[in-house]
């Protein structure tokens, strides 16, 4: 009997599974909406399919094309992602830049020139006066007509506030309207789609559209918003979308989500010009399953989509990345205590970002505010916009700030930032031993002064990175300061000659945002790897390092989620973190359903069921799933059917298989019983019955069970006593359990 | 009875086996040589002791600061092996490139200068006779006592074969008498120690002063090998040998394997001094389990020992880097050809050269050949040394021949690989269109000409960086030629322009190191990486992948097996190699011993056995663990006893429990049977046994065993069926039927 069994296991139960799969019964083997999917056997069903594909490859010399096509599908969908994403990063920096400027004037030689093309465009200006030309327009002297006066300001202040606020409420009506999914910076949901779950139209069509829109229009007006996170929310929709030309992927959760995986390290790619630390960032942060194969996969399509942006050129550097800094200046030593008080500043910063803004959300959600979304975005813009108009630093946007920031100062340079007595041209007032030194060109003068004063203004309310860089900046000059003031020190002495930088206060502000970013989002490797590719110089690395280090540290011993975890958490999203270990030492057996007292646990038996027996146990119970035993007696594990796959079935005999009444039987056997001929013909179920359900023991260790989870990616999990089926852990009983053991309310979870 | 074994379970199965494993009985718990660990329980021992120590911490400051010294014991592990390793590679550098120069000559200032230093410390010495000066005097000249004379050349042609003969000798003597574990270059054996398998002594203290020793020895003598894998193996010595001071590493195999990881990633980033690529390197390539902790902990260390290594600054140049390139010209769109032309190369060169490699080695264990290991090296080292002095390019050590490959050319560069027209002086006899144009400064001279040809040659003998260096160069060369003296045709018009580098033969160099690396290695990300930590521009990616993805394609088609994969089998050391897929319609049924016709599954029963009957069972069998069922009848599963452990606890009781004899009965379970007051002591090892054994059924597919087995790190899985227990599947089983599929010979696999 068991060799029978085995036979006809071998023989019969994988292909006609992927028959009915692919033919017979339409649904056997999707999910629903809102569910996890089953990692090892969607795997499975992939392998068929290859399996086939190899086989039939041999037969006929289509056949072998088509093996060969399939076999490089994936490399064409991502050259097709890093093309599609490149080019719609391109098209969102250009429209953004654009309106961004409509803000404060216009092109009179053409509206759909941008400020810096509009006097690109004319020929009269001078090295020096770049930005100012007679084709531009403020909108005040459009409308009032001469080009200087006392009301020019005021005028100009309520029409960028006007244009601001136009194109907050666009973009929040726009996401209103038509895809409300297109929300948020969207990387809590991507990592918990990667990680197996299905929320269907959060990745499709419209949600790209609206989300490619809206991010042009609050880049705009001006909202503080990173913008890697709706750059790989972007990305993985590009993806999502193309995945549906190819049947392997479109077909296949499993091999969906590792293109997704790749898609993310193409939005970080495009979002800083960085490939190798996107892939990086997919693999650390996003991904929850990242084969070799991806690896290579992802990096290929990080780099398509890079060169593509940089074809299109939307920062007119013909630089690949957003904050291109040429500095080579070598660091002392002694800089490591500056750079790591910026790791502590951006590990308390990040801390303090996380937990203010999931306060704000958690006021959102519990309150009324929530009921008025439209209302609270305008108030924020014009709040934002009232505050940021007088400040040159938040009337700028945050990407040219912190490319200002992070540049070094050269003799031309006209910024601000670059005020120094040199440059000013008021050196004369001060000459005194230092100057005489040569060390006075990099004295501060009163412009930079200003410019110190509006960056501490300017930190208050500007998204992470930039809070970074600026705090940075500040750091550097007072440091840059110190060191010219006290050359003859010891401790400086050697750091600053004559006609040679002594400190680069751009570093300072690349660490800064280094460390400000690693706070709140808890990257590692892939933030340092993402600054070296800035910079493209080994002797950063090290300063980088020490600043992250410190910031994750410093971060973590305040709270230990990330601010997309924090997210997650808050929206009740199931997502099992790979990162954290489980410390706590309860058993299989302590989280296992049904608990002790609960009634049995709901089974199915292998033969000796009825149809109607069936229909009321799936009407009665709303379990994803039900074990098969060999009888209620013997409660010895056969198998797990799916209750999705069972009502199809059931539904599809009904209406088409002869015979078949409420009383029929369900037979789950190969070999059928010995039934007298007047009995209902049965209904035969051994296809949808999965052979081979996980199983552990009562006294498995909770630790070794969701490392199963984890690594297999498994839906539920059968527990098991010396051969008897006791119960059933599903994903969720692990998460709730989780949420349990740190003493949060495990009914945050939302979704099974 | 239930309710009881799983209440007991909760309080007493993990804490028992705790003390037991620290305490009670020695040995248990532990591995014998050559065996492969279980990586579930050496991960449940670390958490077990983490819980320890973070629940005592609460009781008082002492514990507490054990438990913060514990935190951060892992971080200063990754500290020590980065200097330690940084140090060793720069003592390596040092001593291999003087060891060098001495088969050359000798300083008279003092023996331990370099031929380079000896003339640096000399003042007599202009910029354009760097290499030449009196204090340093070649073997010729020292001992025929003039400095010109048609007999030099032989005699320095027999002092540099004599030399190379001694380090070639006296390598081979050390590792055969003090470590046979030295030879080799290591990475193979790395990878199957890092999957679980024991090779004790591999890393000991032994082998890494033999291979130290070793690598400068086999490098001074001109013997044609790779660095990068001799570093890993002696930063994993480093590793292993650090971890004997922290108990947390040293009692656990699965924290040591982590280690070890990072230390492979340490290797790398001496090597090269790409620590990023190393990272890279030890996920791709070596490592079977990485955590996310372990990235950035190897990146640590990698970072601290590329650091090391250049403030010890062996190659003279402050640079981290190994070949340190300054180019910066841009490449075009039609060169990718010429790109994936060497990609090509690569490729087959890779396979040829692995094949080759193999049948070398299968030559050498199968005939004579392989009784006589010192006279093979003697012969091929005299060989060596004999064609190798003649030519230039051969003569340099293999790192020198690279780095002046990989380099552009000055107008002040003296090699003879610079020999361009305008450099060698004789521009006047060809001026003609192409030199009144300003191009004729990058025509071939007859320097070039030479150079080209000797390179052809040393083609023939060296590692494969250097070939693909070679090859490159030459290709380069030829590239450039073609445009200059076409410029005029449509395909090559806009490269050249008068005054600037049209083609960058240093780029084809490194395109061609890269593509051959990777046709050997099958690296990817890695290889690109390194190669981009080299330039340091985001510019050369898209070569290095290009030539990097056909070189892999290629190399695959004709094989699938890198050449560390190929010495894995080679050697049969129980790998299972976690990049190819398991792609055989098979069932567990069909793997599980004991086969079909075979004697039915050694188990022991819960109870009812005697001291006696498991004594022969154990004497009998050689099985490595055994399953405990409830009875032989009904064979229901209840937990999982290894030999070793087994063995130990029963001497253990003979030795110390009172009134043991053959007859006492043998109790796995929790809860007494009744017992006649006269029958012998019991001998109850419940705390042995393993409650919560892997199961899968005969149904399962043997592609989602094998996934579990490598995810989760297995040992053993036992085989079920409704609940009885039918066989076991080891991970020699899975290697044996993985062969067998490939059609190999299963018997292949040496170790257990």
């Amino acid at each position: 009997m068991i060799r029978c069994s085995v036979f006809i296991g071998v023989m019969s139960a994988h292909p006609k599974l992927m028959d009915l799969l692919d033919d017979t019964v339409p649904g056997i083997g999707t999910y629903e909406d809102f569910n996890t999917i089953d990692w090892v056997r969607e795997k499975s069903k992939d392998r068929d399919r290859h399996r086939e594909i190899t086989n039939k490859s041999k037969q006929s010399t289509v056949a072998l094309l088509f093996s060969i096509s399939d076999a490089f599908s994936g490399w064409l969908l991502m050259l097709l992602i890093g093309l599609m994403s490149g080019a719609l990063a391109g098209g969102i920096d250009i429209a953004a830049h654009w309106m961004t400027d409509l803000k404060e004037g216009v092109c009179l030689n053409g509206l759909w020139f941008n400020h810096e093309h509009c006097c690109w465009a004319s020929n009269e200006t001078t090295f020096q006066e770049r930005d100012k030309c007679p084709q531009w327009k403020s909108w005040a002297e459009l409308m009032v007509g001469v080009s200087e006066g006392p009301g020019l300001y005021v005028v100009n202040y309520f029409m960028y506030m006007c244009w601001a606020l136009l194109f907050a409420f666009l973009a929040v009506i726009l996401v209103r309207a038509f895809a409300p999914y297109a929300c948020g910076s969207g990387i809590p949901e991507i990592k918990t789609v990667l990680s197996g779950f299905i929320i269907r139209g959060y990745l499709g069509k419209w949600t790209l559209i609206i989300k490619t829109i809206t991010l042009v229009l609050a880049v705009s007006s001006g909202l503080s918003l990173g913008k890697e996170g709706p750059l790989v929310h972007v990305a993985c929709c590009c993806a999502n979308i193309l995945c549906h030309f190819f049947t392997k992927y479109r077909r296949n959760e499993a091999k969906r989500r590792e293109v997704l995986s790749a898609a993310s390290a193409v939005g970080v790619s495009v979002a800083f010009g960085a490939p190798i630390g996107g892939v990086l960032f997919s693999l650390e942060e996003v991904s929850y399953y990242f084969p070799l194969k991806t690896l290579w996969r992802s990096f290929f399509a990080a780099l398509v989509a890079a060169f593509t942006l940089r074809s299109i050129n939307p920062f007119g550097n013909s630089r690949l990345v957003l904050f291109y800094v040429e500095f080579h200046t070598p660091w002392h030593l002694l800089e490591l205590i500056p750079f790591v008080l910026l790791g502590i500043f951006g590990g308390l910063w990040g801390a303090f970002f996380i937990r203010a803004n999931i306060a704000w959300c958690r006021l959102r959600k519990n309150t009324c505010l929530g009921h008025y979304p439209v209302l609270e975005v305008v108030v924020v813009t014009l709040l934002t916009a009232f505050l940021a108009f007088p400040i040159e630093y938040t009337r700028m946007s945050s990407s040219e700030l912190i490319s200002e920031l992070f540049n070094d100062c050269g003799l031309l340079d006209s910024s601000k930032l670059c005020g120094y007595t040199s440059n000013s041209g008021s050196a004369s007032g001060s000459v005194n031993a230092t100057a005489a030194n040569g060390l006075g060109a990099r004295l501060a003068g009163p412009d930079l002064y200003t410019a110190m004063w509006q960056l501490a203004l300017a930190l208050l309310f500007i998204p992470s990175m930039a809070v970074g860089a600026i705090a940075g900046r500040l750091l550097g000059v007072c440091m840059e300061q110190l060191a010219i003031r006290h050359h003859e020190r010891d401790i400086f002495r050697g750091w600053c000659s004559p006609g040679a930088d002594c400190i680069t206060p751009g570093l300072y502000a690349m660490v800064g945002a280094a460390a400000c970013l690693g706070g709140v989002t808890r990257m590692t490797v892939s933030l340092v790897v993402i600054m070296f590719e800035l910079t493209g110089g080994l002797e950063y690395i090290v300063p980088l390092m020490a600043a992250a280090m410190t910031s994750k540290w410093v971060a973590d011993a305040l709270g230990r989620e990330s601010i997309y975890e924090a997210h997650i958490r808050l929206n009740g999203y199931p997502f099992l973190e790979a990162k954290e270990e489980f410390r706590h030492k309860t058993l299989a057996t302590d989280v296992m359903r049904p608990r002790r007292g609960d009634p049995l646990l709901s089974v199915l038996t292998e033969s000796g069921m009825t149809v109607e027996e069936v229909e009321r146990l799936i009407a009665d119970t709303t379990y994803s799933g039900f074990p098969v035993v060999i009888s209620q007696q013997s409660p010895r594990l056969v198998g797990f059917v799916l209750r999705r796959d069972l009502v199809i079935s059931l539904e599809n005999a009904r209406r088409n298989q002869e015979g078949v009444v409420s009383m029929s039987p369900i037979l789950f056997t190969e070999c059928d019983p010995p039934m007298s001929p007047s009995a209902p013909p049965a209904v035969k179920l051994r296809s949808i019955l999965d052979l081979s359900p996980f199983t552990v023991t009562v006294h498995t260790p909770m630790e070794i069970v969701v490392d199963i989870f984890r690594k297999l990616g498994l839906r539920q999990c059968l527990v098991i006593q010396n051969g008897r089926l006791l119960g059933i852990i599903t994903k969720k009983d692990i998460l709730k359990h989780m949420a349990q053991m740190a003493n949060r309310d495990p009914d945050s979870i939302l979704f099974n």
